[in-house]
């Protein structure tokens, strides 16, 4: 079984984490055994916009899955200076896909993920990353390096997902996903 | 005030109700008298992807809204048959600006709200719309005529939002809710 956590938090971004969730459930439409969970520290986190967003994991799940997707939000900010929290990640970026949208790349400093490494993250966060030791590439909405990728704008979303699924399958599997969400006569196809 | 409605069900398309709930609250950064809610026959529905989502508001509110916003997925078949469910709506496009996601394009057909326009829709709704009178723009991601607009394959959510932002407020109360949203290096300017 192939295993994804998108990890929430209290005060997160909507759509980071939901457009990440809709796309990557849409693998199981191609593989039943693909299994993607939103993990965080409660049952329920409260987004920005005020959704009850109920967790299906803990934290600790995302140490044996492989892809870890951190969503983005200002509550980033608070998990950024809470040992506990980090202390609960156990992630190795050299067996495990990992990514983060806008603000997440916060956390994956703070986790000493990007350590001398390049990275993105939206405006809001740049100085902060900037701080934290991160060369930040300012104008690109995304980042790889090896199996860590940062993506910045919401929307880039969607190009870092299909990074994902490539490096989890194939790039037939990325397209067919990508392209069941795209506007009806610009490249859509239904996979169901 | 001005006030849209996002209308949930069960069984709805996850990024179709969390897309637009994201975009559609960001208004509220520009006029804090925006106000969105989501409303349903419940107080919670489950999304195809498994999300509990509560609702904040009954179907009638629909009917006060500037803004109505009809999400899709495979729920909208149950909704087309449902007399009573139907019956709770009392829309009235010369006023209101009423749109949909996808299959959502079914739940205006069986308004009645469709009768005599065109409209596009998911490639899996295309015959059942067809087979209630409506002509099918197979190939368009968005339809617009008059107050009425029909979207298609879900990231056409973005264009929807932004016609139904422009038509509420004006293009560049638009264009800096879009903005924010875009991909770092791609048009993204952010607005907090």
């Amino acid at each position: 079984m192939t295993k994804a956590t998108i990890v929430a938090f209290d005060n997160f971004t909507d759509i980071d984490v939901f457009l990440a969730w809709d796309l990557l459930n849409r693998i199981r439409l191609i593989d039943k055994n693909f299994q993607v969970k939103i993990v965080g520290t409660k049952t329920v986190h409260r987004s920005v916009c005020g959704i009850e967003l109920s967790t299906s994991g803990i934290i600790e799940e995302c140490n044996k899955a492989d892809l870890v997707f951190f969503a983005s939000g200002p509550g980033t900010r608070m998990l950024i200076k809470d040992q506990e929290y980090l202390r609960r990640f156990q992630l190795n970026s050299g067996k495990q896909l990992i990514c983060s949208m806008c603000s997440g790349a916060l956390v994956l400093a703070a986790l000493g993920l990007l350590e001398g490494l390049s990275a993105t993250t939206y405006p809001t966060a740049v100085h902060e990353l900037a701080g934290m030791g991160v060369k930040v590439e300012h104008d690109k909405h995304m980042v790889i390096q090896g199996n860590i990728a940062t993506a910045a704008g919401c929307l880039a979303a969607v190009d870092l997902v299909k990074w994902a699924i490539e490096r989890l399958y194939d790039s037939a599997t990325a397209d067919a996903v990508i392209a069941s969400v795209l506007p009806v006569g610009q490249g859509q196809a239904c996979i169901y």
